[in-house]
């Protein structure tokens, strides 16, 4: 790890079903712009209610990833 | 939106078997006496032990809804 | 309860499931060796990222318990 | 004040034009079912954007007033 | 536990003598209206100065109880 | 929403009038670049004194937007 | 600045017009006898309440000053 | 209150019997040299322990008071 | 001090008459099995309320002690 | 500065040395692909434990540079 | 990673000399008595004043180790 | 300690060099006037980026000392 730099971004997905499947949903997307995801950190977890349910599960993260 | 006014309550759910699950009970619950639900944000997550294992989830929400 | 009094302990467990059995694997390994556990607190989760998805949920908790 | 004891309720405010304009917006419905309102604190400030601008301005507020 | 729902309130007591007094005077005036009351969280305490002394302390609760 | 993943960057805007026009400096300029900007939330508020008066308002916001 | 050591007190400003003028009269009472006022910071933004409106707009700040 | 600034110092108070006390001893100390004291928030409770038990109770304060 | 290294614990009292008692129980109980317990800090007040009043004090601690 | 906006980066330095050089080595790569960097804040350090001594040092920063 | 359980422990090293060596006391004494010290945080860094400057650099951290 | 009362006071100190040397900066700044300065708490670290490296370490600190 000596010569790494890390880069953090925060982003915000969403699910209808889960956390974990909006975390998913989250990490997969960024996937497709930022090679060398290492990590996540949940930085805070809301939703939207409809019907007297949770409509979805909004969860912010924040990603770390490798400089090359 | 221009003339919504929101108010916020918070309320603690229970489940035996998931956070989201906890989540929608207390979003259930809120339902039947308030109108107009419209988010929830997690403030915390715990819960109790018992024989070595999470007997319950209890989230701790806040809850908006549009005041009429 | 009038005489008890409760220690903190802090712990991460970790899952490549979900958020609960993240929990419940810490509070299994704590249980090992702290009898009387109470209560948890989610203090933070986080996780691992591996080919664009979140390859472990990593629960930092901590753990009551009742000192005998 | 030696007998007075106050409670706290949260509400968002919003308005197209200011943030003391989300503020009083947010005071003026919560009086319309609450006396005795006494003060105000700003918990976050946040808001819209529509086409590169700020469209609203939305002041989560906790209210505090005299229980009678 | 299984079914409960708990609904938190926040409210300021205050008393001229101890911080535990300004405590039940909020408890005493909110268990007028609000049965089950079960717990109560210290979010801040603070209070009026006269003459060089404490003259109020004020403390501010968190207050949970079961919705029915 | 169900597709939506949402990224969020912070800036600093600044006015020497208002701190809604600081919010709006900043808004106006990052939508330069970023389209689909939705809301903002404010981090922190500051500014320069000069000869005795805020000189300028400089306001930290977190932007989200939608990723296409 | 190489040599520079800042100062930082900490003050509250009214106003009933708006938060920019409440940060102003605190930095102009502040700057009567504190010379070398650099920056200051919004801490806190809270209000008394009249006949259901912001009866005043206090802002508490944090300024920063040079030592000589 | 119209044209009132505050000005806010912090203090360490101690008492040997209780938290109030330990207010009170800051509180008086200040009121020595700050005319106009008029209110305190409590930042911190700590204290030293000897032969198992608390020795000092030291209350972090944050005192409020007009300028004139 | 130049060789000391210190380790801290957290804790939980409980009295039914006053905070201070409940620090004191958490400290009582803690030295049985730490030496040398030099500080404490409180990180959180809260308690049981039955029939409408504070039933126990209950006062989360962290505590600091010498590593010999 | 009237036309300044600043954006925030945040991003992780290591070294084994120091944490003066771990901010450098962030700084350093940072400002390869970001002209116009201006200041950082220090958010969080922690580093690697190995053979019982810290291996490295690790400090996330947030970093502020003019938008042109 | 899959089993793995980490425990964490708050510690507080000094040094005469530089923050980095009081986090190598407070890692170096830990480590005799705990096995597979993994990573450490830095909670607070404080110290004391003797004759106008730093005499002890005081770092508070949280250790992370793997539970065997 | 008995008759103690502190005072607390926020200042920030610079070097080219160090975050140490920037704590001593602003401790020997600070003690030319405060006499019986007893400690100190990091508040937070930042400085100025000038060529691609950390051109200042600001460390803004409290202090604290004894009230006569």
């Amino acid at each position: 790890m000596p010569d790494h730099v890390y880069k953090l971004v925060e982003v915000v997905g969403s699910s209808e079903t889960s956390i974990e499947e909006a975390i998913n949903s989250a990490v997969a997307r960024a996937s497709k712009t930022l090679r060398n995801l290492r990590w996540f950190e949940v930085v805070q977890t809301r939703g939207e209610i409809r019907d007297g349910k949770a409509h979805f599960f909004q969860v912010h993260l924040r990603l770390g990833f490798t400089m090359e």
